[in-house]
């Protein structure tokens, strides 16, 4: 990719607006406010250019199942419909589902992600062929079974060493061990080990329901928090998904660790599952990302709803308006983002990597401009996003994909679902 | 207007989706699946038509007010930011936010509206341009003070006297008096008698905040529900906004007067007054519309967002995923907000007034298809609205405004705005 300029945009720099152009050379941002030619020349046209957004949690190879089984109790929905669905899933199926979700991340800003789920060959072949950034990890289900552990663990390692630092580094992997419910102690400290060795992190779900926190306490007595303290699990490279359940000395053990937690305010809702203690854990000085989930719990991918989410969400829960103002939400879902997952992105700075996307703020629904970060968390959608480049190459521009035939991959996701529902 | 058909749309209907054609005639549905020809023919290409929604509480006036005061606590945004500068609004100024509010509607899908607010002369004339159904009332705040209360009065009498059935019935007028804790006991009994001798509606708010109950216990020794009733002034024509902190005994008074509530969880949220018993409410068989507030305290009139927050809200503040499900969210931005309204809209049915509108659904965040009611709850955006027809009228054809020169629109937004808060 040649040289990209973006000239006449407001650039979302850590020390607010600025008026310049920015320059992409390779994949880096190269040059901020110097330069005035490249060799593409984008014009933003007074609209925003700011860091791709970034979600922390999400399971891409479930876009297919959008919509397939919504508003019903937790163990029904997943007893009877996700996880016998799940059984039936190809490596294929997840590719097709991947590449659709990739298709709604690119449109919608998101320029990268953490995914955890299974076939993760086929999740990680599609964001290979995406341009997206993903960090992807085998989500590894052991129940206590040894034998089964064995399997899980080899297939988790085979995907860190075939896919970790792939495609330009783009893509990086981490462990995915379920959660401390679906693993037991023993798998979880091979598990560790096995990071250690290869130097790579680990995505977990933690204590994402009051029901799965009992189970542990009941079995072991304490916290899945202190639990995984206990066995020497914890540890900065730990993106903990969801943190729901936590006590006051659940979040004391993860500032101590300095582990990353990844909050998805739609899914806690839609599932039903409760209210994380966000506000809480922002004071302790953690680090939050922000997630969408998957597809089968949210519906959608959208980053920009999911800011809205967690700054309308505290509020109510604290009964204060003041929890988690906008400049706040816009941060999780950018800079916390990157630091949660180990990426050099998430700002708009020389040196950095980017990925960096226009929002279109020319809109009935985004006027007057009284306050911009206001805007982009509580007006601003996915479709307002214009053009998204990550790692120094344009993926869209001016609304046009460029890497995908967007109705091909629509057509393709539509026969894999009815497929896959017909199995 | 001519006859308008809409065909190869796949049509929602109180008995689910039909894929037939759709027959309008001047401001009626007169036919479905009947017809083939009109003289104006839209292909919806198998796309989503279904009734244009209704926001049931909003106050489009404010919407020059988007993004200018957040995440502050309720009393300093309201005395130090939304009342100083609504005391320097005048009619222009909200004629041009509602004519930018009705442009952001029209876009995303609302077909009507419940508006209370001031200067709203500025606020009928924009809708009457619009070719959008409005429900008016001026917002009257009488403080006790009995001379003001005349002055109120006289201008509530003088609006509901010039706009009531205005614009081919298109505009309705209602009664507005602001709240229990703004208008005397006095004052609101004269508004009741007011509203039986116009034989029009009342538009109130109703316990939005705890502080406002309070207030109204101490000094009442009941809640404002029971004042109300006690007062004689619930009735099947009241539309009582918010209804966030009601007691049982306050449920149970609302459905014997047959009031109507519109629901705002997303304002509720966004100022961090509290979750309104929206089940509850259900339960007891008490119609329930949907709405936005403001553009001070959502930030949009997107009611497709409007419909998400509902069915998200509820789930998490029972911890139960079966709590107003999508078809109920559904039907609370269309058929519930209808009568709530007072309106005969709300339903696609032959015989009913034609408020249509068509969702694009070839989308990527709409891919696949299992459950289109999920979809437009769950998934789709105000953004994804391409046709939006109105009292037989077409206001918005395949993303084009028919009514407004958006530009314009928006480049006298922002001036009045600038122009605003410069005083």
């Amino acid at each position: 990719m040649a040289d990209i300029l973006i000239k006449n945009g407001r650039i979302l720099t850590p020390k607010g607006f600025v008026e310049k152009s920015l320059l992409i050379e390779d994949e880096i941002i190269t040059n901020i406010g110097g330069k005035d030619a490249a060799e593409h020349v984008i014009d933003a046209n007074g609209n925003i250019v700011m860091p791709g957004l970034i979600n922390a949690h999400t399971h891409l190879g479930m876009t297919l199942f959008r919509g397939y089984a919504d508003d019903l109790p937790l163990k029904e929905w997943l007893n009877e419909h996700i996880w016998p669905i799940e059984a039936k899933l190809t490596e294929d199926d997840v590719h097709v589902g991947t590449l659709l979700g990739c298709l709604e991340m690119i449109k919608s800003g998101t320029a990268a992600f953490a995914d955890m789920y299974i076939r993760m060959d086929g999740t990680a072949k599609a964001v290979e062929a995406s341009g997206l950034r993903g960090v992807l990890s085998y989500g590894m289900i052991e129940l206590g079974d040894e034998e089964k552990g064995e399997k899980e663990l080899k297939i988790g390692k085979e995907f860190v060493k075939k896919w970790n630092g792939a495609s330009n580094g783009r893509i990086t992997a981490m462990y995915g061990p379920h959660a401390p419910n679906t693993c037991s102690s023993e798998f979880l400290v091979r598990v560790r080990k096995q990071a250690d060795k290869g130097d790579v992190g680990i995505h977990i779900h933690v204590s994402e329901t009051k029901a799965e926190v009992d189970q542990i306490e009941v079995q072991y007595d304490m916290s899945p928090v202190k639990l995984l303290d206990v066995l020497g699990f914890l540890g900065p490279d730990v993106l903990a998904a969801h943190c729901v359940w936590l006590s006051p000395e659940d979040i004391r053990i993860l500032k101590e660790n300095d582990v990353k937690v990844a909050h998805n305010p739609t899914s806690n809702m839609k599932l039903a599952s409760g209210v994380a203690p966000v506000p809480e854990l922002h004071n302790a000085g953690i680090t939050v990302g922000l997630g969408t989930d998957g597809c089968a719990s949210n519906n959608t991918l959208d980053m920009f709803h999911e800011m809205k989410m967690v700054a309308l969400l505290h509020k109510v829960h604290k009964l204060e308006p003041t929890a988690i103002p906008a400049q706040k939400a816009l941060e999780m879902a950018t800079v916390d983002g990157a630091i949660s997952m180990g990426l050099d992105t998430g700002i708009i700075a020389e040196g950095r990597k980017a990925d960096v996307i226009i929002v279109d703020i020319n809109k009935p629904h985004l006027t007057p401009k009284h306050d911009l970060i206001s805007h982009l968390v509580y007006c601003a959608k996915g479709s307002d996003v214009s053009t998204t480049i990550v790692d120094g190459k344009i993926l869209m521009e001016d609304y046009e994909v460029k890497m995908f035939d967007e109705a091909e991959i629509m057509a393709r996701a539509e026969e894999r679902a009815k497929d896959l529902m017909g199995r």
